[in-house]
């Protein structure tokens, strides 16, 4: 299977996976960088991304606008991605999504989210909260240009996940296997601190140096990564895409 | 497809919708306005959302009684569309139905229910919570009549949802679209405004502004609509009802 | 139909839907009086209630004990239902669930459960909270013998629900479809007092007038209720068992 | 069937049962000890619980390691189970999961997990949290040796569950059904509790006679027991495993 064909079906299941563990829904998305021109990433069409498939997947420029002619309605917030690879030349993956649990914290800033579980780690020590409205006043929240892009990328700055107010979240990966899993437990982390804030008393977060063993452990194609990326496929319905061999037929050596 | 089946079609998705979603179960209930005639509007027979069908949809008139003979039983509570159709000239659709998460803030009134994420702006900046009690006393809650429907409405007056305390919600719409999207993210931002309260500290609604600025880019046809509504439809198992070609075979021009 | 095959099939389908609905696992159990012999009920064996079949179901007598000879294990708390129907002439069904929304109010006593939505109102007024340490100490909980049942049937008095502390509820109906409908939205009636405690300031509950009305206008054959029933049964997968030809052929005169 | 046959069969469906029941997901794995060779036990090589077969099994020693060659990747936590089978020879089978309401007792260590409902009784009075940084420093959270095994095991002692702060927890069964029905109805107790406190006022809490006499009925063969089992196989679509006749033709003499 050539390179691209092989990302190409790792990014839909990668839409399936955000789908079936309501990530996202109607809304929300997944991107990934073109591996041989850094300046050019892939992103579906305007389209829930249960629905996506391989013909929907569109070539953009870091202007977030499509490198060749596209006469199908593109996402509107699509400017999410371009203005994150344009800023931050480690990301290799983006999402954006409202996935609900999370946006409590984006809304009520009296509780800062931070990792308290070590599935939760890779969100990173420092989740910033970017508001559309600190820049650009009274807007529909959407990131509909460039510039509103580069703005919730500046705030991003070297995090893992910046949290939109009232709108949701982006994240952002080494691989897409990691922007996947962080968006998965993102909201895992949230539910588990909203639940354990209600509880009161002291909450135990992970310690920097936890989050720190945790991401320098972290390998994209370790035999744990890729045991949930199998996991979350299968339950997709998309087992029959993943693109490497099955475990039970590899070996160590 | 004639202009009306196209909407009985239609009809009948937003009522699998809203089943699926679970914004109702067995009581419930969605209607559309007729397109040709104001005074009359189309609602299913007594019976469950998901189980209705083409030849369970009903004619009703601004009385709330069908326009023709009809042996089977109705929805008892039919005065709530007719009442508000009557009223609101601009509402072309309308969803009564009890979502769990909405009932809260019609019991505890100290948290007035409004938009926390950009999905619930189309609720509108006030939502009114109507209690039948305040006019009719004892009842059993339900809105048996054209007199229950019409002081409904009056506290509706121009707002797209009124919370029923003890009961749930009425939502109008300027399209069946528009009515289907406020009743699926309705719950959602009750859930967010529930949990940012739990959360503590200042609440960082939506601005006016911002409500204001998205219901003018609202439009029910558009890509952003469609793509909901066509996701919707889907999970609910009734893709092959659509009414719009499959947008994969539509270009812009 | 013999009039008695049609009871045990009602009494199947509500075992689906039961399980169905999450009110029982593979625990909790319901049961009906037999229509004849007043001194007799009909459950199940010991089985999970998603499981039960047209033979597991077992006549019972007033001491809790099979009428015929029986090999098979039976429900170690059958006393609970006998109890009930001994102590309550009125009462036609049955049933006894750990629906687990229903527990904190037996285990946090601060907060009476009591109907705050309009589907709720037919738990009663009064929901008491049996507690079996008061009589019999320390136990494993479980209602195991005829004088455990008595106990909780005093408890229960001539409400329509009784709360067991730290470990589930009983209810009781004037029909099958009564005590299912009950049952189903106990939990949500409870989740909606929980969240609107939880958002602060007065809660408005029905009114006595209002659960009265509720209760006067109710009528376990009308539309209102087989709606919900049909609805249920198909969710459960069971509704080619159901007992009444289906509303589509079924004309008021 | 063989002994070790019929063992190995029980272990696929708890594997199966675990993931359905939301207990693991991707992560969290369950073993049993060899029922001949105390020395030795089974647990799946590096894979999602629910794709667990008859040829992932993989039998390890008391040192964490496979006892015949191994090219496949096996679980990074396996210690946990080698520690507790070492340090406690009364145990038969270890769960190792994060189910989700669990966490916040191990953050939020205001409020300790205890039972609060009959079918939570088995996680017994007590409920240690462990804190791998209390001996270990900043570490990834993982036991990813014997030592950290151990650790743990210590923090158990005689009890049969410690939860795992900021990770998880450890169950420790007499059989594997009691492992399992232990470690469902751990999140269920947690929840309750959870909602219980949020309720305010006194908890009333499972009495430590209480406690004890659950306990003392207990039998992981009895009906009461093998009618969840049952249950639980059949609802994760695995009844077909079931490796004891339908109690439909078993009869008790």
């Amino acid at each position: 299977m050539a390179k691209i064909d092989t990302i190409l079906q790792d990014l839909i299941i990668a839409n399936r996976i955000l789908a079936k563990e309501e990530v996202v829904d109607a809304y929300g998305h997944v991107s990934i960088r073109h591996p041989d021109n850094p300046k050019h990433f892939f992103l579906a069409r305007s389209l829930a991304p249960d629905l996506v498939e391989r013909d929907d997947i569109v070539e953009h420029g870091l202007d977030g606008q499509p490198v060749r002619d596209e006469t199908r309605a593109l996402y509107l917030e699509r400017f999410i991605h371009a203005a994150i690879y344009e800023a931050r030349p480690d990301v290799q993956a983006v999402v954006h999504a409202h996935a609900e649990d999370v946006l409590p914290f984006g809304i009520a800033q009296a509780t800062p989210l931070r990792p308290v579980i070590h599935s939760g780690s890779f969100i990173g020590a420092h989740v910033p909260v970017w508001d559309i409205a600190d820049k650009f006043g009274d807007t529909d929240l959407l990131v509909r240009n460039i510039d509103h892009g580069r703005d919730l990328a500046r705030s991003l700055a070297g995090n893992n996940v910046a949290l939109m107010r009232g709108h949701g979240f982006a994240s952002a990966g080494r691989s897409l296997i990691e922007v996947v899993r962080i968006s998965v437990y993102l909201p895992r982390n949230a539910r588990a601190l909203q639940r354990a804030t209600q509880l009161g008393g002291e909450i135990k977060s992970l310690s920097k140096g936890e989050i720190a063993a945790r991401a320098a452990g972290y390998s994209p194609y370790s035999s744990e990564t890729w045991r949930a990326w199998q996991y979350w496929a299968t339950k997709a319905g998309c087992a029959q895409l993943l693109t490497r061999p099955d475990e039970k037929h590899e070996h160590k050596h």
